[in-house]
């Protein structure tokens, strides 16, 4: 087992990562605010681990939610399903919530801990490697409203967050690989050691190898952390985190959410991203070639779909909300480890990019 | 007009008291985070300050969502009302709540700030007395459920509050009154001096003199911001603040929410914690008759309502929620302006008050 702590203003948690963690009641009950105990988590996730988990919670008074899966459920109905279990349970302010799922389930049950009795203590138990990569740090929580994704929500820090690397075991090999585009970003975005060393371990990684990925998910959520510590209200560096997301985002919403996974989606546009700083004269085309060959090692794919025209992709990417009013706003790399944002690309040249580009 | 400045311990925003304030735009328009306003009101109060405060921010985006009156509004649903009117006029981060009427509807519209987008600007104009001197300060904001109260929320502040002592002139004279209750007690927890001046102006707060209603709210608002500040995580002096509420919880489930306004019942209460510090020798028999005088001069009731027995009084206010464990948890008057809080009360002693205690 390896320990990230995260450094907040007024306090800090712990991130564990490690195989078999998941039966470690040292390091959840150090975090418990009391004996009342929630577990949140969906109809795919419980099966698989929440009897062990509440083995581990052992002579805590622990109650469950079991949620059905998928984005679809990231909504105020859902959380409001879990008010009413913890004041059906007649939990109080000293009751903890535990999010063991993905993504969804940790941005749902953050966001019920955030504004039960406003505001009671939560842990995150991720089991996708998105997740664990990427909702460890940050604090945001929330829900989808029928007007848009994430509208709804709250800051709010988990006590503690534990990656139990085995539970990636039974996740989906197509769900591996859409996380492993979020830990690609980590190293182009920040650090070139980290993009080398991925590109010597991704087939120890896609074999889940439990110490290649406990040091991932650390470099993972240490580089995450850096961040947002840099950039707390958002206004700079924390955007360099949106690297591929303005391209993918006009491909999720060409396809349909959930036709193409949102990893899927962002290992597309991070090559577009590369090669757009190519043609800026910022990347060589050695650097472009290392980035295609990294994103195949990892499974993900490199070619937009063929249903989306140039003209219709732009359009898209101007819908995307980190555009603010006319210009593109990007995301660019000026070298390896080190991300720019701008609004200065002539919108021509991502033009004849996405014209160009190799369609599937 | 005057102001008070309420210090944050990242910020500190300012309280407004006085005549005619609605109509200035220059309280108003430096808190704006920008063009973007929805005005959240009550069918009550809209026809009766919304064109007003609407006149002032000419200029600027201005929205507005009008919900029905009263406690039974206060709920998820009609947050959501909130939320959907937001997102209907495509308003963002920079856009500004503004709560125009009584505690309801600032409760509501905080929350809605609070989770919109993860948090957004919010402005209270306060039109009941209860509202100027209680929800100004301590950034509560959240909604009931049906099985409790207040039991969904957050804390979120203010970047303002403007009290237009004007809008008191359309309030029932009974809210008045039970607004007093509040008012009432932040003398008799913490400063006998403003009793003392409470008893020679309360006819001239009862015919709403605009100058003694600005002193009374602001010295009110000053006294709440004190005990926040010393107890910012509600373990001690905090509690202070629910001087009568103990007994007049119990009247107002006894009675059946809304027969019993709050401030009644915790005028009711807030008499019978005098007569029990007497009781236990903390208060002379001149001090309860003080306290007798001032509740009678504000128009507030004194005697229990005569279909409560002793014993279901005992049980209701073991149900209170500042109740813990077996133990009856009061706040009682050492002195005038002297509160303590203790657990240590015989319960024979409070039975006797309370079968000694004169019905109406």
């Amino acid at each position: 087992m390896q320990t990230l702590t995260v450094e907040l203003p007024d306090r800090h948690y712990p991130i564990h990562v490690g195989p078999g963690l998941l039966d470690d009641a040292s390091l959840l009950t150090p975090h418990l605010a009391g004996r009342q105990v929630m577990i949140v988590t969906n109809e795919v996730v419980a099966p698989l681990y929440l009897e062990r988990l509440k083995a581990t919670l052992a002579g805590h008074d622990v109650h469950e939610v079991v949620l059905p899966d998928g984005e679809a459920t990231k909504n105020l109905e859902h959380v409001e399903r879990i008010w009413d279990a913890l004041l059906a349970a007649g939990f109080n302010r000293r009751a903890t919530l535990i999010a063991l799922g993905g993504g969804v389930t940790g941005d749902m049950t953050g966001f019920a801990a955030a504004c039960y009795q406003r505001g009671i203590a939560f842990i995150q138990i991720p089991t996708t490697l998105l997740a664990q990569v990427d909702s460890s740090v940050g604090g945001k929580t929330g829900v989808n409203h029928p007007r848009g994704k994430n509208m709804i929500g709250a800051f709010h820090q988990p006590r503690a967050v534990i990656v139990d690397t085995d539970t990636l075991k039974t996740l989906p090999a197509r769900e591996l690989t859409a996380g492993l585009a979020e830990v690609i970003k980590y190293g182009l975005i920040r650090d070139e050691a980290f993009m080398t060393w991925l590109e010597t371990n991704m087939t120890g990684l896609r074999s889940l190898d439990a110490a290649l990925l406990t040091e991932a998910i650390l470099k993972s959520c240490s580089v995450k952390a850096e961040i947002v510590v840099e950039d707390e209200t958002e206004q700079g560096v924390r955007a360099y985190l949106n690297l591929g997301h303005t391209f993918g985002h006009a491909i999720e919403t060409a396809m349909g959410y959930g036709n193409w996974l949102h990893g899927e989606a962002v290992g597309t546009g991070m090559m577009m991203a590369t090669a757009l700083s190519h043609r800026l004269g910022w990347l060589d085309e050695a650097a472009v070639k290392r980035v295609a060959m990294l994103l195949e090692a990892a499974g993900l794919p490199r070619h937009a779909p063929a249903s989306v025209s140039a003209e219709r992709f732009l359009e898209l990417m101007h819908l995307d909300k980190k555009v603010t009013d006319a210009r593109l706003r990007l995301v660019l790399l000026k070298a390896f480890g080190d991300a720019c944002i701008t609004d200065e690309v002539d919108e021509g040249q991502v033009h004849d990019l996405l014209a160009d580009w190799e369609r599937q």
